[in-house]
């Protein structure tokens, strides 16, 4: 099955200020989206908006400090559900490697392709939070497309 | 074998301008580095170069204009050889999609997350040259990481 792959290195501290802004709620909403909602804690689910257009349902399956997130979708739209979501932190000098999966997709489709490039955007936005204290959510999130509903 | 998948939406008069945008050596100049050499024609090889940070040598495969842009990594690192890399245009409104797969890894290793970041990364500078005039071509690429050799 095809997997979106990234991986950004983020010039922190420790390890923990990229984990937090992961972890938490209101990290998520500083680089994800600042509609995120619920329980970032093991087996709660966070819900994240992005005003009229819909959004995602993640059950939080692990939570490691400093070292690994990982979420199953359970809501949104009909590709993502049951897909997995997973970031891994790693010190790397004088940065903190963070890796990212989206897995589980049952097809390359072409709205696969396009997460992939959006996912990118947010990582470099939380890349911006943690090294800048300012990210790029919804809505002030990078647009890679011209067609509104899915920027 | 695991690809890199990606999409933007690109506004534009038609598919001609993102297509030369990739089709030509010019065009390649202005949005992935400004070290590009060689020949954008069927079996001619075009080096992308950085700096002193090596770069890919291209076997062009295909050129079908306003559609498709077909490479064959000859020349770089380790685990891009062989691989192959495709760009895809088709109309969508007043806007180009752009197609984007690199395909051919032997394994996900952690190098072909940090290609999947920074190749979106580029498309989103091929996006600017064509809607602005004005791309972020290597030595003015957006920076992911903090070793120099990788960026």
């Amino acid at each position: 099955m095809p997997d979106i792959l990234h991986k950004v290195g983020i010039k922190s501290p420790s390890v923990n200020e990229p984990y937090q802004a992961v972890a938490t709620i209101k990290g998520l909403s500083d680089w994800w989206t600042n509609e995120t909602q619920g329980e970032s804690k093991v087996d709660g689910t966070i819900r994240f908006r992005f005003g009229g257009n819909g959004g995602f349902d993640m059950k939080v399956l692990e939570l490691d400090p400093g070292k690994r997130v990982l979420w199953q979708v359970a809501g949104g739209p009909d590709e993502w559900i049951g897909t997995k979501i997973s970031f891994d932190f790693k010190r790397e000098g004088e940065s903190t490697g963070v890796l990212f999966k989206h897995q589980g997709w049952k097809e390359p489709v072409e709205f696969m392709h396009h997460c992939s490039t959006k996912w990118a955007t947010f990582l470099l936005s939380l890349k911006s939070l943690v090294e800048t204290g300012k990210g790029l959510p919804y809505p002030n999130d990078v647009m890679i497309d011209h067609v509104a509903s899915i920027r």
